[in-house]
């Protein structure tokens, strides 16, 4: 996975992940006007996201589904949250499942099956849940929990994220925790990372397992970048949560390689924003999705 | 929530909770011959929790659902959870919805939403999407993923158990580490579950914010049993995992509360068990219920 995602980063000169975190205040007005019901909210969403999805696959490489914003609507919820990952693959883009999935190691291997994975009902009966390209992992539980994904990857050609250093206001809590080694929380989970995922290391360096670490909180990120030399970061943080292009860009090496800056609320919403007025809200993400890319390769340089 | 459950423990004289973990390997294979569709397999499981809950919900108190079990089978699995969780309530049991959810506070909310609180579509439409009693959280993110869960246990009533210290074999490799302090990282997550559900502590002195504290790991759950008063533990690992009564009577207090204790694949598997022989497999889980019941009093006396 990790190759084929580098290739059509450096292809589009883009490390931008779009956030498809379709929180339905965020769906313009008269699309929402009328809908009372789940279903109906659900197919709201489907609408907005295909529009979205339509507009941006032919800039941006990736899109990251928070299943959250899905699940919060139920069955019809997690409807809309299939289409919307068909969709996109459809459309060419990569897709990352962002569930942040743990448990212990049987019950892992459900989740893996679920999102990277195959559920098998009989030996000729097997079908994919969700198909992502990529799904994001809380390794709280340690090597148990993540193996059954790491197995899923090899077999399928799938990727991983792990949550090393969280962008969130509260990460520091636990993940700064200062270790009797002398080493930090968040250090230490991203060595395992790194450990997890050494035999998976593709043409560029990078393993399929990846880790999550937070553009807002720079410091960290130049030390992890330094300390996981084999290991991709998925960049949340970016925009709304307050990291500029500047602070993330010790999250990418020499060749500008390294990470995907994921943007949710700021290319969802471009349209509320004045700078895109006018604007459908489809034309407006697209518009932002190509500024982002400009805000990043101004301190990325070129990538590749 | 946290005093009706413990009311219902003492009137049952049971702190036993069913994992609904319903593998489609655990429902026999007359149930399963000629299915092969994801449709076919949820219905198969729904018919399989229906009849396990019929015969035990006079002699357990709770029921815990894990949700990666229903995941991996997709939307149609999902509907299998829901109803699961609906037949349930119905039948007077408490249900703990198993799904280890953790993010950022915005997006922990959708999550809470979910499973305890409420979706609001309008003012006037307002739905519950999954309704459980509690809900599992996983807080590597620290206090902001926890805050939107313990809002809405105090709004409706709920609770929630976070993961402190579980029951798989590699836990300690996070769980385990020792902090600069000299405490252990799964004491802190203890002493962060203990502050964090402070203020919503009931009449038994427990919070409605519990922790998951592994019955394998007798040491540990010994230790937290000693430093958090009010927090009440979810305690896997019984049975099949490993753990006896014996390892887990340090999770009760001098009355026999302070936890209860989860048990899967001992319940639904019990109808492969040579004990059990002759049994449907609905008899067969009710007949384990009520041996592990005697078996946890053996240990725990009277409870309350």
């Amino acid at each position: 996975m990790i190759d084929r995602l580098i290739d059509r980063i450096i292809e589009l000169q883009n490390p931008t992940c779009v956030g498809l975190d379709t929180d339905f205040s965020y769906i313009p007005e008269g699309i929402r006007d009328g809908i009372d019901t789940m279903e109906e909210a659900a197919e709201a969403m489907i609408e907005f996201n295909m529009n979205i999805i339509d507009k941006i696959s032919d800039v941006v490489p990736a899109v990251k589904v928070q299943v959250a914003y899905y699940e919060m609507y139920g069955v019809p919820g997690m409807r809309a949250f299939d289409y919307t990952l068909n969709y996109a693959r459809g459309r060419g883009l990569f897709v990352i499942a962002d569930c942040k999935r743990n448990d212990i190691g049987s019950t892992a291997a459900c989740y893996s099956r679920a999102y990277i994975g195959d559920t098998k009902i009989t030996s000729d009966c097997v079908y994919n849940a969700y198909n992502a390209d990529a799904v994001t992992i809380n390794a709280y539980l340690g090597t148990d929990g993540v193996q059954p994904f790491v197995d899923d990857m090899k077999a399928h050609d799938k990727g991983g994220f792990v949550l090393v250093k969280t962008s969130n206001p509260s990460s520091s809590e636990i993940q700064n925790l200062k270790l009797a080694t002398g080493e930090y929380m968040y250090e230490r989970m991203g060595k395992l990372v790194e450990g997890w995922g050494k035999d998976m290391v593709g043409k560029y360096g990078y393993s399929e397992l990846g880790a999550v670490v937070g553009a807002t909180f720079p410091e960290e990120a130049e030390k992890l970048r330094k300390e996981l030399r084999n290991t991709f970061f998925l960049i949340p943080g970016y925009g709304a949560q307050g990291a500029s292009a500047e602070m993330l860009r010790c999250c990418f090496d020499e060749k500008g390689l390294g990470g995907i800056v994921n943007n949710s609320r700021g290319i969802l919403c471009a349209y509320k924003n004045t700078e895109y007025l006018g604007m459908t809200y489809s034309e407006a993400a697209r518009a932002a999705c190509l500024d982002m890319q400009q805000d990043l390769l101004n301190v990325i340089g070129k990538i590749g």
